[in-house]
């Protein structure tokens, strides 16, 4: 394992095209493996509109099976352009039981493994609950060519306990494929809070765990079934190194890069600022508790 | 208890002259105070320079009991100006045993409570490991007329635990008094670095609790004793509300101001961003280890 890998990100549209949305999504893929990348990660329900706009029992047809046509594809393709790919999807694991999980796919086109969203949103416009079950495979880092990947799915991103356990495992760095967006009926003020917040809380993890940070989130405006409204899916992914600082950070237009990221700066993070050091994990136990009254 | 209240800091320089520093700090208090104060925060170790630069068994002279000389000049400064003051200090609690303590002085001049700083650094200038015994009064906010205040000191502010234990049990903001600064050894980039994720780490716990922030620290530069070298305070308290969003940030002069903090703010932003409904508190246990290996 090298101490620095290429990591590369695609932030993109998703139309109803699914055809369209494949060979996009295919295209993106080589494109980024032919400029360097050796992990790349795509954005949260990679190969489908954000279907949760609206509770509608058609839509769990859009599910798949693990391993099924995606992983087919995906594991196709990194054995092809031998990259790690991380893929988060809409899973389907029985009649009538789904998950929000992501799958990493080694460079030999198998499963590495899986990580099932454990947190599960919901707010008008982003109806999780009714879709999603709850995942139950823990916080458990996946272990890859190109390193430990701390794999966590959107919402899991506002929750520093998701991310310390990650890292109290050995986790590299952390991944958040995310789909998130403004309702553009909010005053342009509270757009800026809810963006710099979100900013804010991942590049937090890279500071408190010292280790890298990679957050790839959808763009572009989505409408929601009969109707007009609908969710305009912020972009802004970013890459952080293991101190917070932004190594990459793209707009609210479709975008890919690739950047090195070096995964043994974390030793020289630590050393400066150890905090894990200093944790008195003794005296923590009352996190386990919904709430102290 | 007002949903709205004022809160007052301070961000100074601390001489060794301790009765010009005195007299300093209790004349910012009464500015604060008349500025429309309601509580007033200092920065660590409040009235003496940071004289954990080197190890010398005679700094423990600097430390004093609880109640002592500073919450009788604090507790009739509270009394007269009607305010409630967060006040670190060096704490002697008995022979040869010493904390690292933020008193809570309420406004009839009473203590309303204690914190004993639970994390400790240690690291070159910052010898803190020598002076202060770990904190044993765990992470309890302290009840006053303003507000229940979640008080946590300096490196405490790098442990997102600390924080999310002081919301669980009702904090209805958190304070943390500082003193950190930069080795101007290091490069321009890195002293950007350190501060960027300085405030990255406070606001998070903004955003990830939904509380406000309030961080004081020391400025100026102070030499360790015999030696040129010494550590450049950096200023840059500041204080955010409920979604992290900056109410106020100072530079790094001495600087003294007043800003309205909404505590009511909390209950909207925890239902737009309802992370206290999602946690998956059954499954953070592995948080309770010093490392998964």
């Amino acid at each position: 394992m090298n101490s620095k890998i290429k990591v590369g990100i695609a932030q993109l549209k998703i139309s109803n095209d699914k055809t369209e949305v494949e060979n996009k999504l295919i295209n993106k893929v080589k494109e980024l493996a032919k400029e360097g990348a050796e992990l790349i990660v795509l954005q949260e329900l990679h190969n489908t509109p954000y279907f949760c706009q609206t509770e509608d029992v058609n839509k769990f047809d859009l599910a798949e099976t693990i391993p099924g046509r995606s992983t087919q594809i995906y594991g196709d393709l990194a054995k092809d352009l031998e990259v790690v790919i991380v893929l988060s999807l809409f899973e389907k694991r029985a009649k009538g039981l789904y998950h929000n999980t992501a799958v990493v796919i080694e460079k030999d086109g198998t499963i590495a493994g899986k990580y099932r969203k454990m947190h599960i949103p919901d707010d008008p416009g982003f109806y999780e609950k009714f879709y999603f079950t709850e995942g139950d495979l823990g916080f458990n880092p996946i272990k890859t060519s190109v390193g430990t990947l701390g794999v966590l799915i959107c919402w899991d991103q506002w929750y520093p306990e998701a991310a310390r356990i990650m890292a109290l495992k050995g986790a590299d760095l952390l991944i958040y494929p995310t789909a998130i967006g403004w309702d553009l009926n909010d005053t342009k003020e509270e757009l800026i809070r809810q963006l710099d917040s979100w900013i804010t809380i991942q590049k937090s993890h890279s500071v408190a765990n010292g280790i890298p940070v990679v957050s790839v989130n959808r763009v572009g405006f989505e409408k929601a079934d009969n109707s007009e409204e609908g969710i305009s899916f912020w972009g802004n992914s970013f890459i952080t190194g293991s101190q917070g600082e932004l190594l990459q950070h793209f707009g609210e237009s479709e975008e890919k890069g690739v950047v090195e990221v070096d995964l043994e700066k974390t030793e020289h993070t630590r050393r400066i600022w150890p905090f894990f050091r200093d944790r008195r994990f003794e005296d923590y136990s009352e996190i386990l508790n919904r709430y102290l009254d």
